[in-house]
């Protein structure tokens, strides 16, 4: 049965952001993770004065991962990223678990949001010990599974 | 107080593996994770005839990270990766929690390992907010932090 991505990374709050540097290194660190909108795209706070934000002005693929250990889910986002600075939109995807991560909140004149769209996405086939794609949106559900 | 590798990744059975395709996405996939070597390095079981193998072998910077969302330690590795096709150290470093990945163990003839040499360590600071340096190894403890 093929599951779109929101579904697959519900209830997985903390996502993993990679991102290339200019000398070719990969670098990750975990990012709040906030749901997917329904054609897949995912949004996340950042600082907009911060090594990922310059990362991925210069290379803009990226990765998100998610782990859910215990239920054994892991999957794969490849993606493009761009920082968006949309107080609006901060506004609308604000919730009270980022304030352990941003303690200044929506006033902070840093804060900024990164947006991936999405290439590809993957999740982990416990069986057959593979990764099979997952459609990333609503409206894609099977397309690619 | 600084930390190296080995203490930050310990208990923490799965890592994520995160590659470069050679259209620069990048892709992530869960892998067993094994102590760290004294020196950082790291070793992974993989199959032979598969992506990540040959992803690393047109792009050698992978990612390797470490998630444990309860106690909200995330570790970053960078490092450079390649497979190494080594049946003496196979058996050194196969354990039984790896039949569940590789149920036909190490008679299995597409089993190989894949070494990463660590660039770059960092673990999540959950009171900055920011990756900060770990010492790969013990023999470099502090020399990053």
């Amino acid at each position: 049965m093929s599951q779109n991505l929101g579904e697959l990374v519900r209830g997985m709050n903390v996502a993993l952001l990679t991102t290339a540097c200019p000398d070719g290194s990969l670098r990750s660190r975990p990012m709040v993770a906030l749901e997917p909108e329904p054609d897949g795209t995912l949004w996340f706070f950042t600082r907009e004065h911060s090594s990922k934000v310059e990362e991925v002005e210069g290379h803009e693929e990226v990765n998100v991962s998610y782990a859910d250990h215990p239920g054994q889910r892991y999957v794969s986002v490849s993606g493009k990223a761009r920082p968006v600075r949309d107080r609006e939109r901060m506004r609308r995807l604000w919730g009270p678990a980022l304030l352990a991560w941003f303690p200044r909140g929506l006033d902070d004149p840093d804060l900024a949001l990164l947006r991936v769209d999405v290439d590809r996405a993957e999740h982990w086939d416990a069986r057959s010990g593979a990764m099979v794609p997952v459609a990333p949106g609503r409206d894609l559900q099977g397309a690619r599974g």
